[in-house]
């Protein structure tokens, strides 16, 4: 749909609000949820939410993205570090894309500072918590107008 | 359940008794089953024993161990060492957790010596074949103890 | 000033909108200082907005913000990657700190990838041209909110 | 079954012929397929071609080809480079294993050099477009008749 | 002896149950003793139980154990990390060797990440404090025995 | 000439047949040329085989190739992980490279696993002894016709 | 002036005892000032003492040291680790110079293990607040002697 | 001005012929002035000739000669090392640019042997002393006639 | 003793004055242990000055200062680079302890710069040769009065 | 000859002019000699310009310049990354060596930022295409003349 | 003794003949011994040949062979890769020093090449068995006459 | 020849004597061939002692060993750091070969620590000049013997 926004959340993210709240908040991935549809709507889209701890289904619905989205906003979790198969599925996705993590990387292991997801993106939000996504949808919506007019 | 214990393969454990049987020794799955319902009832609690090759799929079971069981067994196969999604799940795991190989894994490829697992594990028993699963229940069953008793 | 809000501009931004337009994009520093006053005004709030090309001056600047600001945006540019004093002037900040840069950095040199910056920031956001300070002055707003609030 | 040979295709390949095709060339995965089984068939062999995104998967079809395949042609894509559980899945399998790229993997990016197939497979063969996969063939049956004869 | 199994423990290890019991426990060494010996003389063997030092002394009582010993367990503490001498010493030595820790290695600096010990010994057993030697003492015995048979 | 195949082997490979033969077969140089010649001739080309144990030879017969060849096969041997001179050489030649082992290079020694000629060819064929020469020359003569077409 | 010794801060000095005491204690700069003044007059030398947050200042000022100081202390902060133009004009310096830390720099983040200061330096004294600016006066003035002496 | 070479000179070049002659030489920053000057002139160019100790300083004066020059020669001294601030400056310098040295870094410590100027210099000239300015001042007219022309 | 202060010097320190006097100084151990003497009485304090060249021996006296003194100064030798054993009594000695060197180690051998005792040192002298240990019982007894009174 | 230079020149230049012009310019060999020979000639000087692909053919050269040559100009090509033995002759050859390149070898591929030929040489020149030739020519006689003269 | 040369084993060589005779030979120490004795014997000298698991007794004899002998040769086995005090104590010892080892190190695990004592050595043999003794003290004897003759 | 010793020495080689007379010493490479002679003749052996610049030329001389030396002396020079070709004709040749160089290689620049000799060397003699070569030839000499009795 032209103006859909796939919102891709990877492995762990459906326990958020109960995991590690002092990493990751007391929002729960329903908030957050509710949070992309509120902003979503108000700029004119509709948000496709989806999760999965698969990479393999992860790789589809990027895929899908191809056709159905007009842009991408991913929080790979864990697979950010992991999966290339995500980011050649990305590399094939002709609409924008936007990385987005609830915390800032940068502060934890080392292992979690590379990010494959980055790579394809346009640009990467991370650190505030659920709000960043309202601030990923923003961005990609703004990048999806360019996009349309350039 | 209170006094359930789950044991989890990763990928190519359904293969034991077959595969390379000069690393992994002839017992099979199911011998290894035997020996951990075995152990586990005589220390009053039920084994929930299972394998996968899909990581998914065994994310999502460290999930449901966060509620359905009081201690959790790992032998993540070759993902002990790429997978940090598994990592990430047995971290929001706040039952105790024990780490198994079959084999020494530092006597074997570079690639095999760094586990995620172990940042989350209590401790890790390997080398020891099949007995490793034994004590690793015995382990285990004493940590939860101990939990139960702090 | 309790509303203030500093944006600080590392070196060579004071060229942007002539220099390598491919990647830092046609905008100029005043179109984005007037992005921010924009954006601030609408939330509450006053920009201070400054560039230096020089470590020191950018040391004092933050120093600075440590009473007078109640949060603090920073694009360091090149000592992104390379000032540890930055880093130990924000560190030693009360107040909430975005991280914001024009291009992906990610996808650029390998020197480029290391952030001092980051170690000290709430959070990054990269990659969305002018855009991105808006996004800093939202995600900074929320988290002086909600710095008051706790 | 004796004469079959199982070509197993890795993330994203599905993709093929619209995905990059500067990189990837304009074959589809359906072309791929039957050039697979005419140069099968010309040998005396049946190709059992498929396609997965999901690791786990192709683990199972790995597994599979230990009874059910005279030899095995691989293409794992972005598993290439992170999967030890193919490796391990390859190194439990008796049959002749030959592993194919369709793009020369040393003129890309560092993290595509490393190939964890490389270690359990006979032989390589990468940078020939769809060629690659009949000379792929052609190289497993030349093996399947000396692993009979030896 | 044929029923004897030597203990041995590193430097610092006398310190037991006083230093950094966050890390090692309360337990002392005289309560490590003692549950060797029961759990030994359990499964009918003796216990040799010694601490040192003194790597050199160390290296020598491996050497004793060479002919007095069934088998041994080894707790080297910081010469785990270091001591290529004992690990020489370990190589020449004809008996089971079983590896313990009471914290687990893995989690603490990266200098405590590699073993030397661990190229020697049959298997490895960390971080479950004391109750590691018991399942140490009941996986040498498992390993003698096999020894025995084989 | 247009439809000469340059076929060059680097150093010791002259000791064909007779130099560890576990790891390179034992088919001679001479076996080699001759399926070579069998297989060039079959597709209409005529191949020029050469060996030399010095680099610059070498290097002056990839000049050669420049003019004097549609293709070219090399086989570089030790100089495959050493030479950037052969690599410049390679670079500076117009037409189709392919690049072949007779040994999976990938399964032995560290240093063995980078190759400068890779950066130069337009694919590899690797692991396959004598066969490989001739799925080389499937493969070149299918590039040659591609460049033509083109 | 033949009896005075320049002791130059760098970056963020100025912030002592405001700036994370549980590092920097609670002494501020002019504490340390006061400090230094009365050991070098117990000693019959005269401070000059100063503290910058620019490079260049710092170097101009270990520059005019090489005339004006008999000897020089630094404390070069963040500097430490990333000014090879300070070690340059410290190079040039004939007079003795002392390098002097706060903190114990060798029990924090690994990019502050590294101190360019070092190499031109006679010798270090860190981790003792205060205080090792007054060890570093005796250790100064017990180096001018020497030097004047040989 | 059009034909205005800008000489730009880092940290401590200003005690050249003091400093350390054994590297550097004793020749004093004034003399290589004059040389500039005589060579300069010689060509039909004017030199202006600056040398600071502040990075920021130098990056102002990088950013100036965008209008004011017609080339640059920049011997950035230590800041040759450490300066991406000043790499950033010149990749927005749309005029020739030479890089030299007075000693050759290459035979010197490890850390000077990268460079972040040459990522932006047509060329770098280094190890001849006072001379190396000279033919830097050849280079660069050569280049501006260059550019003019082409 | 409540005011003994241990002063325990690693392998090679016997050799004093006579070993490498470029690098160590023409002071011999019995100067140092005057100097120690000297100097600890004006403060109230008794030293107890050892040599050992044998790691165990220094284990052992480090575990008796936690009883048996008030503070502890540690020059390791070349302990310094390699002994995990001293770092591990260090850790479980509850009284302040200081490292010092003779020589300034960080413009020696690399595999000098590394230093074990550091990371349980309160703070590091080093370079200022028998004045260092002067210094060093300053700083401890500085140390031993603030930890009384804190 | 006392006023002989040699000007030696490594593999793959001999194709100068057609190979890669983007990166090596449109001069030919030829051209370079014509250049060195008009240069050296105003400065008193005769060229012996040689090119060989060859390493030990600029080995037995460089050797035979220590006595027919009163200076050494090198151009080792893809031989500067690779060639001790080059770097040991050149260390053997007791007239002053200029290093050239044509090319800015410190923008190109990693592995061509290491050159050995830089250890015995008294400068570099690169970036300035047949230019540099003459640059190099200049400086050597420089050095020529100061070697006779000091 | 002006003619006595000390000959010091490294840990574990007690056990030589019995351990890995594949890797070290079936000789034991005393036939060692008596070889040095019969060697030393007809080149005018007399053997002190010692043993030793402990490095600080290998210290306390290279100190001792300071004054008592007129040269060395080391076998420090394990210590070899581990020793920095045994170099250090070398290092101190004005007499020359020959490096020996059975096996040849370099074909060993990678922790094997690296040697610290080869640091103070005059020169190194390995791979030798009992002969390289021999060889050494031919080697050292050469060298003692020539530091008498220099 | 049955009782032929090949001695094949590497580049630069024959400057023996001339050459940086404080690494390599003064005798010439026709001293070390009288060296050699005298000897072997005296062992019964006869010697041909060859030396080249270029790296071709010492492999065929090896690949001549295999049939016409019944051992081979190697002083590589510069390509023991550099030639797998070497090694490669080495791991090829059926009779013993020991490693010489006359200078210590372990105290010179790290690029000369690594040897592929030594991988295909029976053993490893360095430092001792010229003397080395005698010693090596009563190495091989040793070598022939066991091999023949073997």
């Amino acid at each position: 749909m032209a103006n859909a926004i796939f919102v891709l959340n990877g492995p762990n993210l459906n326990l958020l609000g109960t995991r590690e709240p002092e990493v990751y908040g007391t929002e729960t991935l329903e908030d957050l949820h509710a949070r992309c549809d509120r902003k979503a709507h108000a700029l004119g889209f509709v948000v496709d939410f989806r999760q999965s701890n698969t990479e393999g289904e992860l790789v589809n619905w990027i895929q899908e993205a191809r056709t159905d989205a007009s842009g991408l906003i991913v929080n790979a979790g864990a697979f950010t570090h992991t999966s290339i198969a995500m980011l050649d599925a990305l590399l094939a996705c002709p609409v924008p894309i936007v990385e987005v993590h609830l915390s800032n990387i940068f502060t934890r292991e080392p292992f979690r500072h590379r990010s494959y997801i980055s790579q394809a993106a346009k640009g990467v939000i991370c650190g505030f918590g659920g709000l960043g996504y309202e601030l990923a949808i923003e961005a990609l919506v703004a990048a999806i107008s360019r996009a349309k007019a350039g």
